[in-house]
């Protein structure tokens, strides 16, 4: 009884008091913002079929998957990420919607990986996805929201920009293959650069070259970059075409008071991005975490056979989020404000009707009942109630209620009617 | 591309449109309503392991559970109900708490059964649980808020009501050890009554005997049901008391207005029942499904190698109840009010500007941009958005934004900071 024997399963949690609390909160923020930004709920399953995460998922989640067999043979997978399915719905169920189509999840997805501080098996992500635009705008209002919702809870966050479609470019432009591509900017994202630069320069000296070039080229001199690789890029002006999107978004983030600067070293995890991406990262003082990143990633529904459509999303990785509000006290805790009291011989069906006349107006209530008030007002105090509703055999039959102020111990018999009001008041100061 | 490899795997659901935005309101109002009678939430790990629910989740659900291992040969489940996972989040952390302990969760669980209408295999619960009240006061707080919350939404129901006391103190007198209830109870829950009654005649016409009346007793009569067979039953007192419960349950129930009625056949499916447990039916005249249920299981801890301890909680089937709501229109549908429109030399930033002075006033906003101010209007008429804000390049220098009423057409320039109010005095008719 030692209290092992009660753990959850290694690199799970559970999430209870004040924590949970917060959780709660953070996920209620995330949804409220998002719908004030008129983006749409998707649920999709949990369980998902392995194959729908094995293609463009990256080398890194498709390690880290929990995959089973069901009863019939179907090989599942827990999501390790929910894009995929969204992309999946959306070439399911909504592809006659008009667009832009902007939708929001809130959901837990599941890695397994060595647990360490702030990664856990069983995680949270805040999604926003932008279905059908192709210009900075659909970018824009997803990672506009992500920061109205950051800064609705209290986290101040800065943006880290790159974009993949450079690299992709160069890459296409000295004939590296696709795939190759993709373990390329795996590596670089692991900041293996050394192990990137030796694939590349299997197809040339020229291709590292440029691959180490952009790799150290400040935004201002992307262009310079463009000219002298011209020749060499595939679909130069698309590059050129990205290069202003990179520039658009780090200034209007600029713009609206936000902290943007561009890292070429940025390809970010997951290897369905094709062009924008970012990375948001805390700005607490003592916990410069990242807490999430988005980008585009057209075209991702012909991957699933589907046609070509635009995409342009991000995810926020809200237990990171909750770790980066630390001492931020958010000043959510609550408390069983108003304890409804009452003796064993009053029913408690007049406790309820109490409870639910200050539920209308707001007010969170409990029950405490037992044989002697003193007892119970005891409790009511200790449990830090500031006020008390009492409910004796007498009052019940004379329909009134009393009402106690817990901190000042003044009380006054009132009809319920009057209830809600005189507690609200009391309360106030 | 017919949309077939599109599909979730079996039995699993993508929830969009207008049902997401149901689902996201249902889920919200439990919270909110759980939140008002003091409930405090708890989230444990979707996974946990195989053998917290081995134990005394009941046969049904054993044989249907989603079971794999992990990379280190642990066995694991997704689980089928949270109830098991409160319990031992309970004996892990939260023994310490001042009772009582009143707990709430929205999650979703995980049932290998065959897909029929409204039933899935991720099935969402919405579950309260009430620790440390031995009296009755707890099992109605718990039973109350539920209803609360059925209220709020428009889901009219009725009570279905048992209490398992009285057919284990019977078995137990006859000599039946615990396993063999365990069975017993699951047969009558199938309505198998017959095979029920078989198994106990093992134990003696008597006892067959005994039961077969048991079944058969009405509320009123389960005082004499009690002086005949006082003899024979285990814990004669207890059960007594367990009979006042019934009686107290009931009636408290309807002095608030509710209808709850006695049926000495209800035992519910999950083993882990000790007392009072009942059922909620919908009372939807189309659908009269069940749409969840709870009851008591004091000492559940004690299953786990804890302390005993007083328990008493529900869970509410969501989907079903989100089923039963069809054709309630519960007014939640929700569109972008208001269409921000900008035209492309304008920066984006200025459009975002607007859109979070929206937001702070509750209106939820779009963005639309292109080339032509007339075509953008004409996509925002098409989507049905009631206001429209255009920023075109002159109001930019100007400082000032055009806001239109869609449905008259009338437009006035002014000042960012007069827009909200602008347009929500423009909405409100």
């Amino acid at each position: 009884m030692g209290g092992k024997e009660y753990l959850p399963p290694r690199g799970l949690r559970d999430i209870v008091g004040d924590t949970a609390l917060i959780y709660e909160y953070v996920f209620n923020e995330f949804r409220r913002i998002a719908g004030l930004h008129s983006f749409y709920p998707i649920i999709p399953p949990t369980i998902e079929y392995y194959r729908l995460f094995e293609e463009k998922s990256g080398e890194e989640i498709k390690k880290t998957m929990y995959v089973f067999r069901d009863k019939a043979g179907r090989i599942l997978a827990l999501r390790p990420e929910v894009t995929a399915s969204v992309v999946r719905v959306y070439l399911r169920l909504l592809r006659g919607e008009p667009k832009p189509l902007k939708l929001y999840y809130v959901a837990q997805c599941f890695r397994y990986e060595e647990p360490q501080h702030g990664r856990y098996r069983e995680f949270w992500q805040g999604g926003l996805e932008v279905i059908g635009v192709p210009d900075l705008s659909g970018d824009l209002e997803a990672a506009y929201t992500a920061s109205r919702f950051l800064d609705s809870i209290g986290v101040r966050h800065e943006y880290i920009v790159g974009n993949v479609a450079l690299h992709r470019s160069l890459l296409t432009g000295y004939g590296v293959p696709s795939e190759a591509q993709d373990h390329i900017l795996h590596l670089i994202d692991k900041s293996l650069y050394d192990e990137a630069l030796d694939i590349v320069s299997g197809y040339g000296d020229e291709a590292a070259e440029g691959l180490r070039k952009l790799l150290s080229t400040r935004l201002e001199d992307l262009g310079d970059f463009i000219t002298e690789f011209r020749g060499r890029l595939a679909e130069p002006e698309r590059v050129a075409g990205e290069t202003d999107r990179l520039t658009g978004f780090i200034e209007s983030l600029r713009d609206l008071g936000y902290d943007a600067r561009y890292d070429p070293g940025l390809v970010r995890g997951l290897a369905y991005y094709t062009g924008l991406i970012y990375e948001y990262k805390a700005r607490n003082p003592r916990l410069r975490i990242s807490i999430g990143g988005g980008g585009r990633y057209d075209g991702l529904s012909t991957v699933y056979g589907g046609p070509f459509e635009y995409f342009t999303g991000l995810a926020l990785g809200l237990d990171r989020v909750i770790l980066a509000m630390e001492g931020m006290k958010p000043g959510i805790k609550r408390s069983p404000i108003v304890a409804v009291i009452t003796v064993k011989d009053v029913p408690l069906s007049r406790a309820l009707e109490i409870k639910s006349l200050l539920e209308e107006h707001g007010l969170s209530s409990t029950i405490l009942t037992g044989r002697r008030i003193g007892k119970l007002l005891g409790i009511a105090s200790r449990r830090g109630v500031s006020a008390a509703v009492i409910i004796g055999p007498r009052e019940f039959r004379e329909g009134v209620v009393i009402a106690k102020d817990m901190g000042t111990g003044e009380q006054r018999r009132l009809p319920p009617e009057a209830l809600p009001l005189h507690i609200i008041e009391m309360i106030k100061d």
